[in-house]
């Protein structure tokens, strides 16, 4: 039996829970391969499944719903996204349907990056969000891992980008993307008027729910529209919000949901966002800012500073190196 | 003084109360001029300022919000929204912000006929909805004032569309619009679902409310969006929805609102809509149906009819007609 290393959970629990152990390496079905991974992303939805929060993981798992690697069947390198994890591990089950090939050019730490937050934002913005070139949208949480790339895909789109943000760290990353403006969390129906002559916003991407997105809402101008790509459930105040259709007729603006479940399973779909990600990425236009690269026994740590907010960008594990 | 016919309400009440009388020309201030109308609509709005549902009219009152006439300062043919009333008459104050010439070619009838409700449908399928080519789209009410221009307005925006109406009569004014399917408001979701492969519809555009909106709603495909235009507040379970951000995103779908009040009030935008649709006009792929015209005395009727929902398409008053 061949055997490789993952992180494992046997338990949920806190951070702790997640242990390197030496594992079989997982057997494939028709339409899936094995990939040697080199890098997998640790994502916020990670932490919530560690936890016990939301539909329960089934035990032993192991985490993670995107990696980079080589495909072993024809040495390809390849992205994969992979909705029952498996990724925080040195050979992954790669469903053929959800992995796109890496161009020559970008690096693997850059397409993981890219691929699963790059098509959240690209969804959100023209998919559900309808993007114009000329229209003026705003980035709720526009230093993390779908927001700073939902900055720069606005902006290579021909859109006035305002991004949001709420420490001056993030802010400094925020402008440096491209942002025309950056403002902090805090009365943003106003500021969003501010910055736009009274009128508002064209288009909001947002995943924090609740009160905040009842003022990113306020701030949308006629024929502006919200789309929630998620909100953080455990905080009161933060959740989904309800709105009526006669709120919506009264300023002639709309509310839309995004969930990457339905890019991933439109294999065409699919595609053709990576293609355009990655042609982004060719031309300088987009680049994941890898906030740090932490070797395979420190997922837990990595959680932990997620979940006290303290990363911007993308988190990336090494799963061929411990401490 | 100069003295005018026109069909006045001295209290609120049923159809009865609105009577014939000699009364003043209105004066005009900056920015109006007077026109000498040939054609008024009537609207379902009127009806229910006519009863007293929502703000009170001051009274008398003069319904009637969109014209055809002459302008008397310049002698053009002007359409005219009044967003005060006062259409039901001889002679109506128009804004000039609100007056958009009508070209040759394009009759008093079927201007009057396309401009308030075209628009509408233009802005529910366009600002709103952002219909692509190529789109499916579902059109409630398709043989109503809005909904039949709607049918017009998106086959030549080049997309697939979907009539719903209420009696075979109707039905059969819709199909020969050039709608692709015509369906009976019931089950509305199975349907959708039946005649699109089980995908659904990327754009409704509604103004039904209650029920039939949850039912629409249910049959969008991913990224699908309702536009709401309205709803028919008085009859239980056809009022306003409401809907949340988690149950929009679990399907990747959207629920905008349009109200015409964002268009009047922007002029460019206005002039640039009515521009669109007389030029659809002209080329014949736009055509208000004419129910009925009646004359000064008989609005009172006409309301009744229209409440009964015993007309399809538009509504006119002869205004310089008397039985």
């Amino acid at each position: 039996m061949h055997l490789m290393r993952a992180a494992v959970m046997r338990r949920v629990g806190g951070p702790e829970v997640i242990e390197v152990e030496r594992v079989p390496v997982p057997e494939t079905e028709d339409g899936e391969s094995l990939v040697d991974v080199s890098f997998a992303g640790i994502n916020f939805d990670d932490l919530e499944r560690r936890a016990g929060d939301g539909p329960p993981p089934e035990l032993p798992a192991v985490l993670g719903v995107d990696v980079v690697g080589t495909r072993r069947r024809d040495g390809r390198r390849v992205v994969v996204l992979m909705r029952h994890g498996g990724g925080y591990a040195q050979v992954a089950t790669a469903d053929d349907a959800h992995s796109v090939e890496v161009p020559d050019g970008i690096s693997d730490e850059q397409a993981v990056g890219i691929f699963e937050q790059g098509a959240t934002a690209y969804g959100a913005l023209t998919l559900a969000g309808r993007l114009k070139p000329g229209e003026t949208v705003a980035v709720s949480a526009a230093a993390g891992g779908v927001g700073h790339l939902a900055v720069q895909i606005a902006v290579a789109l021909g859109a006035r980008v305002i991004g949001i943000a709420s420490t001056p760290a993030k802010r400094a990353l925020v402008a440096g993307l491209g942002a025309d403006e950056v403002l902090q969390p805090t009365n943003l129906d106003e500021q969003l008027r501010a910055v736009t002559d009274g009128r508002g916003v064209d288009l909001v991407v947002d995943a924090t729910g609740g009160d905040q997105t009842r003022e990113l809402l306020r701030g949308l101008a006629p024929f502006g529209r919200l789309v929630s790509y998620g909100w953080r459930t455990p905080e009161p105040g933060r959740g989904t919000i309800s709105v009526t259709t006669e709120e919506l007729t009264d300023r002639s603006i709309g509310c839309a949901g995004f969930w990457m479940r339905h890019v991933v399973d439109n294999r065409t779909l699919l595609r053709r966002i990576a293609d355009h990600l990655f042609r982004l990425a060719a031309r300088h236009h987009l680049r994941a800012h890898i906030d740090r690269i932490v070797p395979l026994d420190q997922i837990g740590a990595a959680h932990a500073a997620i979940a006290a907010r303290a990363t911007a960008g993308k988190v990336l594990v090494d799963v061929n190196r411990e401490t």
